[in-house]
Formats: C-alpha cells, structure tokens, sequence
C-alpha cells in the first residue's frame, strides 16, 4: 500500500477501505507518513466527504492507536458526557455528580482550554489542591470507590487523533463533519464508558455554524458509536449566549457549587437535567423522560449531587473548605461593571468574544503551555430578552489590574446587540438526536 | 499573512489575491512554511482550481523565486520549445537545429527523463563528451555565438517549482490543470525565451488523459505566456503510439540525425515542421503556415539543420566522430526480435508501456540518481495502421543482456493490440491552440 495512492483515492471521491484506512492511521500514529501527505489527504477529505463506514473505520482505528480502557470490571454500566465546547459551559461540573449520585458511575477524561472555550479540567484546578493528573490505577480505583471522577485526559488516549488534530488546526482541515466526529468519538470510545451523551453546540461561534450542520455531525456521532456498541445521544443547542452568567475558571466553579446547592441559574440546571435524563434512559435506569428528570430532581434537591461532587473533590486531593466557603476560591483584584451603552433589550450575546475577553485577562490559553488566571472572568448581569436601561450593568469584568480590564471593555459593550422591541430567550435545547 | 486563512480561502473556493500569491511561494521557497501547509493547499487547488489570475500570479512568482534569464543582449528575439512528455520523443534533436538554421535562436534548457519518458539532456549526453552542464556565461556564449544551444535545467531557474513539483509528485496534487500549467510556464518564463511553442500530448499514458483536457491546458499555458509578454502557441497531439521508430538514448540520436540528414521518419519530420512553422510565424519570419514550412523544408533539404546540429554538438563538447558515424553510438550488445503473436493490424501502441520497459531495461530513470544505460532501447518495426503475418517482427528490444530483454518481452507484447480489420494511422497533430 502506498500514501500517495489513497489520497489519490479519496481526492479523486472514492471510499477507503477498512483496512486502507487502518493502515493509514497506523502508520501515520508510528510517524512513517509523513505530515505532508497526512494534510493533503486531509483536504481531500474536507472537500470529498467520508461516507458512516469510513468516519467509523477512522474513529475506531485512532481509538485503537493508544490505550483502550475497559472499566467493566469496575462498574456493570459506565457513563460519560462530551460538550463540542461552549463559553461559560460548566455542564459537567453539575452533571457529573448527578448523574454519579443517580448511581451511573461518571469515568470522564477532559481536556484543558484553548482558544476561546475552557476546559473542566482548568476549572476545577482552581479548587487548591485539586489534581487532575491521575493515572490509571487511580483512576479505576476513584471510579470504584466514588463513582465520579474528572481527570486529564491521557496522552495515551487515542495518540494518532492528538497528532491528527494538531496537524488539521493548522492545515485548514478542521471544519470537515466526518473528521471532527471521529476526533471527538475516537476518544470517547477509548475511555470506556458504555454511554455517552453528547452536547453539539451550533452558532457563530461554534465548530457547526447552523443546526443543520449540528444535526450532521450529532447524527455522525450518534452512528460511530452505534456501530461500535455504545448507546449515544446528542442535545443540539443554539450558542447564542454563554450558559448561566459566569466566564472563567474559579467564577464557573462558584456558579456550579451555588447550583448543586440548589441556588440556579435556571438555565444551567434545566440543561444537566435534560443532558443527565438522555444518560438515564440509554443507561436503562429509567425508561420515560419525565421519570429520569424526576429522579435527577430529587437527587439535585435532596443534596446528594452535592455530596457527591464533595466526594469527589475530597477523593482527588481538592480543599474542601474553599468548596464549602467558595468566596474562597480565587478571586480577582479588580472589578469593573460595564454600564449598557443604551436603553433596550439584549438580542444576542457573542459568546466566543467574551470567551477571547476573557483568554486576554488571563484567563485562558492562546498556546498549549500558558499559564492561566484562575480568578479573572466575567459575570453576566443581563441575558438575552432581558431589558436594560441606560447605565445599568451588562456585566462585571474580574481582572488582575485595572487597565487589563479597561483594555477589553470595549471588545466586551461590542459583544452585545442590543435592540428596541424585546425578544425571546433561546430555547436552550433545539432537539436530541439519538 | 497567515498560511492556514491562505489555505482555508482556498479550500471555501475563494480566489487568492496577487500579494497572497507572491507571499505564499516567497516564504514556501525561503522554507518559512513547511510541506505540510503547502501539500493541504496543493489539494484544495486540485480540488477547487485557480483563475487565469491567480494561474498567472502563481507561474510569475515561481519564475521569480530564482534567476530570470535576459536573452536580449544577445539576440533580439530568441525562441523555446517544450513537450509535456512523450515516449521516444526526439523532437527537439531535430527542430531545435532547423529553426536555428532559419536565423531564430535556440536557447533550450531540458530537463533530464524521470518515469517513463526520457529527456533530451540524456539522449545528447549517449554522444560521448557531450556536455549540458553549463554555467550561465557559457550557455549566453554559445546563443551568441552558435544560435543553439541545449542545457541541462539550471537548480537556480525557478526553484519554488523545483520543490513544489517534488512535493506535489508524493501527494497526489500533480493532476491539475492550473498547477500542471504554471509548473511548465515558470521555467519557460525564467529561461528568457520570447516564442514559445509548446507540444501538449494526451492520452492514457499522458499527463492529460483527454483531449478536452489538452486542451484546457494548452489554453492556459498559452494565456499565461500572453500575460507575461511573451508569444506561446500549443499543438495538441495524441500519445496513442510513439513518434518515429526508436526508444532509447543513443537509438533516438541515431534516428534524428538520420532525419537531420534527409532520410525521415516521416511522422518526426512533420510533426518539427509543425510546430518549427509555429516558431518562424510566432518570431514574425514568415506571416503563412506555406511559407514557414518552406523555409524550413529548404533549411533540412539542404543540409543546414545537420550542419547546425553538428556545430552545436562540437561547441558543447561532443565529439563529431560519432554523430558522422552514428553507428559508432552506444550500442546494446543483445538485440531480440519480437515477433508478432498473430495476423491482423496494429490498432494501438501503448507508448506508456514501452517507456517503462525501456526504464526496466536500464535506459531510464525510477529515482533522480539512477544510473542509466545509453544503450538500449528498443526499435519499432510496426506502427498504427500497419498490417501484420504472423511471426513478423513488431519490434527489436536492444538490452544489456539476454534475459534482460527476455524479462520485458511480455509487457511489449502486451502493448500492442492488434485487431482485424484495418485502421488508419492516427493524426500527428490534433489542433493548435494561440
């Protein structure tokens, strides 16, 4: 078999097959293709496509590159949750817990933040102590003993998607539904869990630019995993506004404990609980929708997703009394309120500018190995369809020195449109698809 | 500028703007982008196409990105000739002579042959002290001085191509009409010539399997050499068998001094005048396709293309004992016969195939740094339209050794098909194209 031939294949529209393309990822994963030829036959696929058997034969053959975990020996059913990354998305520091005091044991690897979205991992290392960097003994033996555990994702985890995925952000060869499904699959089928659900975000500032789009690659998803013998959902949801009303690391842990003790923001909990019932159903606990958000419900009012996610910070080294006292945790020196320009109703929020707001406060990383701002970030004080007066506050900009937050203000009063007639909130789940 | 919003322009189907274009083989030629970015946007131009525009940006800035030859010092008006690649191909031996002859000079840099086709730089090279390395003093020297001259292809003459073509070749990004076109014309531009005429052949074995596609190219090679202020002309013809009888180095020398000398083939000797009216009418010597073959018919009947031919051979280096005694060449000490498998006529030869057998047999090139053996080839006793007995030889393979000659024996063979009726010899050349 040789490169130059199967990019000719897929340039010239015809499919690979399985063992064409498990040799391809082998090879390339053992560094004997080259970068270039990995690239162009990258563009051939952007611009051919793959066909459901080709994004599974990839995704199986990058999650066979590396470690393939199998937690079956731990837990009957396992469970996990992936988010195509939001701004302010601290989903899974809510829905984690509750699904684990449901009793689905949660084995989830994360990633860190880049460019504009962050990460669970980054967040929850703003609670001192907190670690993330287990290794595999620890983390089978957390999913045993807590039934919840959130670590870094290994490097061991799918390697040739970690090397493919570098090369496709800087070769133009991101935005492709196929690639992008076996991206994220590849590492979800190598982390074990039985069954996932999937959050697709669509929007402008979004991998997936329309919900048709989103519906492609949820659908995409959906069969790699099928075809593989995992049961997945996926929630698509509009990105037209960041998720309850804090950005960055330490302010969405605040807002995540201020909600597993049953304070809101609404928006926040009706997500997890939509996102934690699909887990519910394909996890067999509950067989009707209204039945599995009835048993999260209780679980989230009765405390015990809150103990739970108390267990875990314990159980992986985090203070437990800056979660219980969160006013603890990392706070910004400065805050500046940024007064509304004008009288109106909020249309639309740019979630991913106040996401780059916030990465040039500190907060996130524009290379791999910057450092990061725990404390700074936003807190929102208006919504969309909230109506505003003129002067009153948009948001609160957390920063480490006054001009950095001068230096984003202006970027931050651009980020929202503001209009004269007022207007709906987004629904904030658009459809499943599973 | 950003290489990865070049590749991505390129990929949406976007036309890339002059700057970007300079900007990009600039910094690709000074090695500040890497392969692996170049190969990415190679494929989306395979897969998107460029504009005339963009076409010619790209053809200007690879010429640029090495030495551009000026010829006007030397001679007011100079002329070039390029094939995009046949079997047994020896037409510049003879029209390269034959317009010098007629008052326009030749200045001829040539590749050497990789693949299945040779170069003219090899076939010279079977004359022994024959010498195409030279330095750019000598090669003006002898434009002035002898109207002729053939050089093997200088590295600094458009070397943005040099490396693209490699790259290119090893991703499946060669089958390109606007990347096939300005690969050719960047170093016709930057070796100075004002009249270009250039022989574009189809078929199976050909760059450009159909004529349509000649065609394409033609055109935009010919719109490119217009931009640039230069005459180009094209003639499309068939690769559907090779010109005149030999393949081979010194047996394709043999053959056109042999037609330098009056004695044909015919199908060598039309196909020079052809495209030699092209020169004469592109340079303004004669206004008529009549009058400009005339003159060059005269110029080869009376010998002044041979004795052209024999003072370039002597002012590079070549020693005149041979080529007036071209027997004298290298010859392969086996010659086999290959007789035909049965009666009938030949409908097609598969010059491709004889190509690669004659590489097989040592007198071509599968890497840049083979070795190659002047001395075998083959000889063709039948062509197109010709009929055959059974037994009748189709042609002589001349090798190194017996079971050389034996090992490609079934590949020439099969290169042949023979049907049952008569069939009329293909035309030499299709249509022309200025």
């Amino acid at each position: 078999m040789r490169m130059v031939d199967l990019i000719a294949k897929k340039r010239d529209g015809h499919a690979l097959a399985t063992d064409e393309i498990s040799w391809l990822i082998g090879k390339y994963a053992a560094g004997e293709i080259p970068d270039y030829q990995m690239s162009a036959w990258a563009m051939a696929v952007v611009l051919r496509g793959m066909d459901d058997r080709e994004t599974s034969d990839l995704t199986l053959a990058m999650a066979r590159s590396g470690d393939l975990l199998d937690l079956h020996d731990l837990a009957p059913i396992t469970v996990d949750k992936h988010s195509t990354g939001g701004v302010g998305d601290k989903t899974t520091l809510l829905l984690a817990p509750m699904v684990a005091a449901a009793g689905l044991p949660v084995a989830k690897m994360s990633g860190r933040g880049l460019g504009f979205s962050g990460g669970t991992v980054d967040k929850l290392e703003s609670i001192p102590g907190f670690r993330t960097d287990l290794d595999a003994e620890e983390f089978r033996r957390l999913v045993r003993e807590v039934g919840l555990v959130v670590a870094a994702q290994s490097g061991e985890l799918a390697p040739a998607d970690k090397k493919l995925y570098a090369l496709r952000d800087v070769t133009a060869t991101v935005e492709s539904i196929p690639l992008i499904a076996a991206s994220v699959m590849s590492k979800k089928l190598a982390a074990g869990a039985d069954c996932i659900v999937l959050d697709v975000k669509y929007g402008s500032g979004a991998f997936m630019h329309t919900l048709d789009d989103a519906r492609r690659l949820a659908r995409a998803m959906v069969a790699i995993g099928s075809l593989a013998g995992r049961r997945v959902a996926a929630a698509l949801s509009s990105m037209q506004q960041p998720l309850g009303h804090n950005i960055g690391n330490a302010l969405e842990v605040r807002e995540a404990i201020g909600a597993l003790r049953g304070g809101g923001p609404a928006d926040l909990v009706e997500l997890c609980l939509t996102l934690g019932a699909l887990l519910v159903r394909l996890a067999g606990l509950r067989e009707r929708d209204e039945d599995a958000r009835e048993l999260l419900g209780g679980v989230l009012a009765r405390g015990e997703a809150w103990a739970k996610f108390r267990q875990m910070v314990a159980a992986q080294g985090g203070d437990l009394a800056y979660v219980d006292a969160p006013e603890r945790l990392p706070g910004a020196p400065v805050q500046l309120a940024l007064p509304a320009p004008r009288a109106g109703y909020v249309d639309a929020i740019d979630g991913m500018a106040l996401g780059l707001a916030v990465n040039a406060l500190g907060g996130g990383r524009s290379r791999k190995d910057d450092m990061i701002d725990p404390a700074v970030g936003l807190s929102l004080k208006a919504k969309v369809g909230d109506q505003l007066y003129l002067g009153q506050p948009l948001l609160t900009i957390h920063a480490a020195t006054p001009a950095d937050a001068e230096r984003v203000a202006p970027r931050l009063l651009a980020a929202y449109r503001i209009g004269a007639a007022p207007v709906s909130p987004p629904p904030l789940v658009e459809e499943i698809v599973s």
